[in-house]
């Protein structure tokens, strides 16, 4: 295994955990994309194995379920060679009426190094934070934040484009319960991009426009000359309420085909989250195009966690060779 | 990684199986505290990683959820080095309609070396030793017995009062169906301790007091100058039924309160198996306290569980040094 | 760890993936065959693991529940080092409406080296090979085949009867949606079998006599002289939409039971995928008879899983010595 050397930074993180992009410095954010640089070398090895954990224990505390953030911090932990278990918590277990905080108690109890937390509730993570010693990572918490996809996102942006400065960074959709918006938002603006949302009326929070981004109700003005068009998921639960334009008319009025995308720059970057609505709030069409970095973002994804981990499980040490 | 020791002692377990503390002499249960004793230093490790059970393979086998006890087991297997796989048949899979029996018989032929199983059926692990030849332990079956949870509950005590012997201990609750009862009074009446039961009428079961041990109707005798209360968890399921007095009526009449607790010895020690209905068996200003030994508990029970997986994995043979 | 030579064969798998053993030549089901009989020696060890595949990692992908293949792929993983890790996409992820394209990429990005799969639709493992480029698993594809259960029969038959050429095969029950039965058919008809096939009426495909098998009305005459008789699982699901003849005919007159099974060969040998429905497809007395190989299915499904996995993720390569 030829290492991989990670110079030792005079960067390190202040706080023990990973809660929201709004609390993180540009240094900190910096410290973390150029670690995951390193780290998503292991993911296309031979052999991704790497010790550097090795007797540290992660747990996956999810009170709503995920496939994709859940496995993607599963596999983070075992490329670097910690024990990682899962727990989620069903409705079935709510039943069975524990807090939160003495979910929390329990599980620090047991001696894990860190918590990976994804709850309904804005302000779990720090809530959870405030409780128990081991590293919280909030994984989403609530319409709050989801720090690690913003931070993916903006590793894949810096992948495409090289830099995030001056950039035009549209988002599209559900803007207002979307945490994976907010997180671009903090962390696209401290990096120094200029950030356009657009959406429904009804998911525009007009208070935004004092964050220093812009505010569209036309999605074309929002995607207009941009250099990264990013497409929220649309929660089709909550459009089934009636709190929403139809999903047809979402589609029509919102969703991002290649006749919208042709309005943003000619090399425009296409994102999204995932899971993604085809049809609905992105076509199939530019999907798959090659302006989309979507399965790139997924990749990038992992490689952010790992470089997480190792920043919050290993701190300033010994980091000096990983693998 | 300095070695801990772990004196070779004379003492073996008798039966290759942990199905019931009722079956186990005071020696058996003495040799499974001190080995946890030892493997509690692991457990506050910065690396909790020793190879001791590498290459042996342990099933979390449930058929009841539970996060805590089937988490507990995991991560016991894991610090060690044993590879872990759970299995949770749920209702689904009940569906699929395959016998306990050839369940068992199924698992066997993996090649698995213990079975760690919980199974709402009284005598379930039991049957399962007389059937397949990997170790068993009884991780809770039905309202009968579960021995790790015994165990830890001795452990807490003799780590706090430093002995068993002569202690008043309280136990209060739902007696009759508390599996989490049977284990402590079989072993704590072993160890010498003077144990004292209360709970509604309808849940105590009066043929106790053949087993020597006291039998109150009013929570306050029971608590009256005992050195360990152990609140038992309300199933509230149950109490939905109608079978228990209204879950207001319990809080009021059984609940643990500080003004309850004053009862007992100054330095008494509160113990909940968890997960706790806070405000019904247990007042959140006792739960909280000084006195209360509740998060302790469970980092006692990673304790006892890495020792139970050592010493019926690795018998009485190459115990040498561990880590 | 004494090594277990595994001789470097000039043999080895055309294709990445392994979809069916309808397009899998003798020759590469002989290759998996022989390594497996090495594997199965793993089992057998007081120390069940190999380092073969460390750094290399699995993705249990299973759209339908299945305890016991994605527990026997877990533990073949995990006895030769490498990392699994778990993806059921239950009904609630469903709801999230994510294409099954879209998965795979999703899972592909995130670098594991293979994925197993298990999917309700035909067809569709052959579709996942198409899409992306770590390993396909077919751990069953709706009604179309599951090869790993068919290898593990013909590695089972090999192990009793020496050979597979010239003996009659019996196979009862619901041939029509069986992915089992299918692959038996590709198997066993290439490695020289004579396949006999027998079941209701309503669940024989004719057109199974152009594939060169006999099909009868009557068990009885499917059995008759048999060596070998594999019971199908009866899908009670099925059975209660109307489908089938009603459970109580089934048993009666399909149902496999000692007076039945003594039609065959005298030393003939009694098979079954599991999980069984005791009492309707197959009798508890031939069930746990001595001629039942039921367990040891298990035990060689390990084996040949374990062999699978080092063959597609280690090519020809780097095979001289495991373990």
């Amino acid at each position: 295994m030829g290492g991989t050397a990670v110079t030792k930074s005079q960067v390190t993180l202040r706080n023990k955990d990973i809660l929201a992009l709004q609390d993180m410095s540009v240094d900190e954010m910096q410290l973390i994309l150029d670690t995951a640089k390193q780290m998503k070398q292991i993911i296309d090895r031979d052999i991704k194995k790497v010790p550097t954990l090795r007797g540290k224990s992660v747990i996956n505390l999810f009170f709503e379920s995920s496939t994709r953030t859940r496995t993607s911090f599963e596999l983070a932990g075992k490329y670097l060679g910690a024990d990682v278990v899962n727990i989620t918590v069903s409705a079935s277990s709510v039943t069975k009426g524990e807090s939160l905080r003495d979910t929390l108690l329990t599980v620090e109890a047991m001696g894990v190094d860190a918590i990976i937390m994804r709850h309904e509730a804005e302000g779990s993570s720090q809530f959870a934070s405030s409780i128990v010693k081991p590293v919280i990572i909030n994984a989403g918490d609530g319409a709050h934040e989801h720090p690690t996809q913003g931070l993916l996102d903006m590793f894949t942006i810096l992948q495409y484009k090289g830099q995030i400065q001056g950039l035009k960074v549209a988002i599209v959709g559900d803007i207002l319960h979307s945490r994976v918006a907010r997180s671009n938002i903090w962390g696209l603006k401290k990096m120094g991009a200029e950030v356009h949302v657009a959406g429904p009326q009804t998911l525009l929070p007009r208070e935004m426009e004092c964050m220093g981004i812009r505010v569209h109700n036309r999605i074309e003005d929002a995607i207009d000359q941009a250099d990264v068009v990013n497409v929220l998921r649309i929660q089709k639960e909550r459009q089934q309420k009636g709190l929403f334009p139809s999903l047809r008319e979402y589609a029509r009025i919102f969703g991002v085909n290649a006749k919208r995308l042709a309005l943003a720059k000619e090399d425009a970057l296409l994102m999204h989250p995932g899971p993604m609505n085809r049809g609905l709030e992105i076509a199939p069409d530019v999907a798959y195009s090659g302006q989309s970095a979507i399965q790139e973002q997924v990749k990038n994804g992992l490689a952010v966690r790992m470089a997480i981990l190792f920043l919050v499980l290993m701190g300033g040490k010994n980091i000096e060779t990983i693998g």
